[in-house]
């Protein structure tokens, strides 16, 4: 018998709802084998055929109107309206793949015409383009349940490379995931597709998603959870006798350096708008700005009190599980007992993830690296720099982040060249006077960085770029014209964008 | 003391030339270190500096002149006419990298404009292009002394993404590596860089590059070499505390599929052209056919008895390094007393690394996978499919190859979907009618492939393509435009073929 398990209410932390049973190794096996039999069938499909699925499946996905935001609510105590807006962005994803796929030139078509009396050799036509990679396993995050979940980011781009899938549910919203699994089961059936293009697997033990990325047939993996997660399974891939790619997007505190003349601009409301970018969301955003950094004057001493006072002011609000919002409590209570550091709100009441401001110096942090590890929820740490020359110090010591925010004049922008070169080497998006919540699904976005925020810091988990996580190129000497896929044919009957010896032409 | 060493003769074995030191642990920190504070000042050159360095290297190396090619000759016993020919590919591909940059498209800039107006939310202004990760190490590879050695394909294209360089010379030519390196260094100092842009390490032991690839500052390895070679460096990276990508080329036996069709056109002039393959260079290609496969009928009967003829009448040659010459000596001599297996050549004699041809049949093959270890050298396995069944299975039996192969009629390979279908899963390039040897620099080419052959089948070591190895995305949202790099400024001051809004634009 399996193991089984239930939704947790997250207000109450009362088991509800149906029972789910952990995937076993042989479902686990199966559904890898399954996704390998559906692969040969699946990527030998058109650009065009993928995207009638994915279209497919936003509308099955809309189909399942208020139900889906209702057992959604209920899974993670999210309000219903940022919910709605989730399903916008999910379904809004699927289709921005399927017009990419439409238009044709994502496969970076490369040509380089035969040189038959080049000398000493001639030489011979090649070109290239990019196909799928395979079966792809991606694991659900548990703080966006539709956007970055069963059907979401890494599952949507790794079906738009022709990828078959195997997604394990997070268990904080299985009947979520249920929901959503049923609508894309509908969707690849009335596409005429196989089955085995995507299989939900549940579980809450670290046991099936460690057997499912040890499947040979899995060719990549798709995460979006804590550091510790992914980075068991990074290292589990890794140790595979055939070592398969990775994509963990896990630990980011996304540091905002706010330069003095931010603050003179104003400092109620640059408060009041880093208030509600700490607790949007009671803080489960992966990129929460979890540190900023002022230097020591009269503006950011006042800036720091306003920002703890509409801190202590803001709702509690509840988290995605119960073991967050312990998780949460503990993180502070550790960070409070630090040396060095001075709390400006009060310590979260159990079970109550308040809103939290610490306050430290440069120094501390710089002596204490464990004080920069990321407590998830609504927290974050104000570090006061007492020179120019420490706040560099500071970025210096950063290690990877998905952003990193400048606040000022640009003229002040303009003048920290230094400062601005090092975060672009420890950030995979900088901002300047926004804030890093709220990450746009569109062709140029980045939400990826250096380690540890993600374990690949080539890739961005968001937007249209993160299909190119689930391919690899092909290329193709001297081979029959008619026999080449419709990308590569000399007539180019696909009208795509293409390098043809060197140029780009269309 | 450090150890030292000395070139090897290969003909003889006997040392000769200076003496090398092995580079100790102080020396590759202090390697490191130097890429890392040079990277700063690279890294914010324009393409066209870049663009500088890279031909003004490829002059300095052909300066050499004769000395270059005779010291290679004597350390590699490869003859003058190859190492000129090489010597050409050497600085053509530096030039054809510094094309690349100064037409300047390969940062692939993807801009989004503001939709201020949008509800319920405006779109920010956001912008990507692709920046070098940081400081390389490069491995140099035995069998290119000049092409893929201390600046051959993974040096040039790291240099090319904007990355500083630490490089591993291969202990079998170390004059040879000396000479280029200085080459370099004359070219980084004429161009008015730091020293730490290059920098070059000898070592006979392991350790150098166990020791290198473990140095915080290093973002990303190069290597082409064995399986165990490149496999213990990919382990070591991904062990770091800080992991990071290895893209190492290690084994393939680049399958070739000989259908019936083929060998109707003439058996003489295949077995010629396939013989010449396999003794190209002594049979140290990457893409050294070591496999091929036929049908059971009168002409591939008579193809394999032809070819074992050609090859046995062939010259023996002398391997790049007397440990390359004992190795091959024993891989053929594990062959031989396999089960299931017929030499259709004579045993090399001792030091003697003459061509060599096993017949087998498929079911041998698959009982036998460490038939399919590669043995670098002149040799080659002819497996005999009874149906076009055991062809099949044979396929899909095949792990990661750098090159996958088919001679026949193009109406045959129009019929062959399954099997090509099959093949584009485990290789990196496909030819038809042609032999796998002979590695094109050109944009499209793919010289990669899955696991076993290289640690990362989303890349390619040969080619401009290659060069995105060793860069990640950089994301700006809300950036004052006159602060964007020039690559993302609105009115496109450099001239680039852009993604706008999704659609391609100059």
């Amino acid at each position: 018998m399996n193991a089984a398990f239930q939704a947790l209410n997250p207000h109450t932390g009362q088991p509800f709802g149906p029972a789910f049973a952990e995937a076993d190794s042989a479902a686990v096996a199966a559904a890898a084998m399954a996704a390998a039999e559906a692969f040969a069938v699946f990527a030998a499909k058109t650009d065009r055929q993928r995207a009638e699925l994915l279209e497919d499946i936003a509308g099955s996905i809309e189909h399942l109107g208020d139900e889906l935001i209702r057992t959604a609510a209920a899974e993670t105590a999210l309000p219903p309206a940022r919910l709605l807006s989730e399903r916008g962005r999910t379904t809004g994803q699927l289709r921005l793949f399927a017009q990419l796929l439409r238009e044709g030139s994502w496969v970076r078509a490369i040509i380089d015409t035969p040189l038959p009396a080049r000398q000493p050799q001639p030489r011979p036509a090649l070109c290239q383009m990019q196909v799928p990679l395979g079966p792809v396993a991606v694991f659900a995050a548990s703080n966006f349940p539709l956007a970055f979940s069963v059907m979401g980011g890494d599952a949507a781009s790794a079906l738009a490379a022709g990828c078959t899938l195997v997604v394990k549910a997070h268990p904080a919203h299985p009947q979520t995931a249920e929901l959503v699994a049923g609508a894309v089961r509908q969707a690849v059936a009335r596409c005429g597709l196989p089955a085995g293009v995507f299989t939900l697997l549940h579980g809450r033990s670290h046991q099936v998603g460690l057997e499912l990325v040890q499947q040979p047939a899995i060719r990549a993996v798709g995460f979006t959870g804590s550091f510790q997660g992914g980075k068991a399974l990074f290292d589990a891939a890794a140790r595979r006798p055939e070592p398969i790619p990775v994509y963990a997007e896990m630990s980011s505190t996304n540091p905002v350096f706010l330069l003095p003349g931010a603050l003179q601009q104003g400092i109620s409301p640059l408060a009041e708008a880093f208030a509600a970018s700490v607790t949007l969301g009671v803080g489960q955003f992966c990129t929460n700005p979890g540190v900023f950094i002022v230097q020591d004057n009269a503006e950011s001493q006042e800036f720091i009190k306003v920002l703890g006072e509409k801190l202590a002011a803001a709702q509690a609000g509840v988290m995605l599980t119960p073991a967050m919002a312990e998780a949460y409590q503990s993180g502070i209570a550790r960070q409070r007992q630090h040396p060095g550091t001075e709390p400006l709100t009060p310590p979260p009441a159990a079970g109550q993830p308040t809103p939290h401001l610490l306050k430290t110096d440069v120094p501390t942090m710089l002596e204490y690296p464990e004080l920069t590890d990321e407590v998830f929820g609504p927290s974050t740490i104000g570090v006061v720099a007492r020179s120019e020359a420490e706040l560099l110090e500071l970025a210096r010591s950063l290690s990877g982040h998905l952003t990193a925010t400048l606040y000022g004049l640009p003229q002040e922008l303009a003048r920290h060249t230094e400062l601005i070169t090092i975060l672009s080497q420890k950030a995979g998006r900088l901002l300047f006077n926004q804030m890093p919540t709220g990450v746009e699904v569109c062709h140029a976005m980045v939400h990826g960085g250096p380690f540890p925020a993600t374990t690949d810091a080539r890739s961005t988990s968001v937007g249209t770029e993160a299909l190119y996580r689930f391919t690899r190129p092909v290329c193709y000497q001297n081979w029959p014209d008619a026999l080449l896929p419709a990308a590569l044919q000399a007539a180019n009957p696909l009208q795509l964008l293409r390098k043809v010896d060197g140029v780009f032409i269309r």
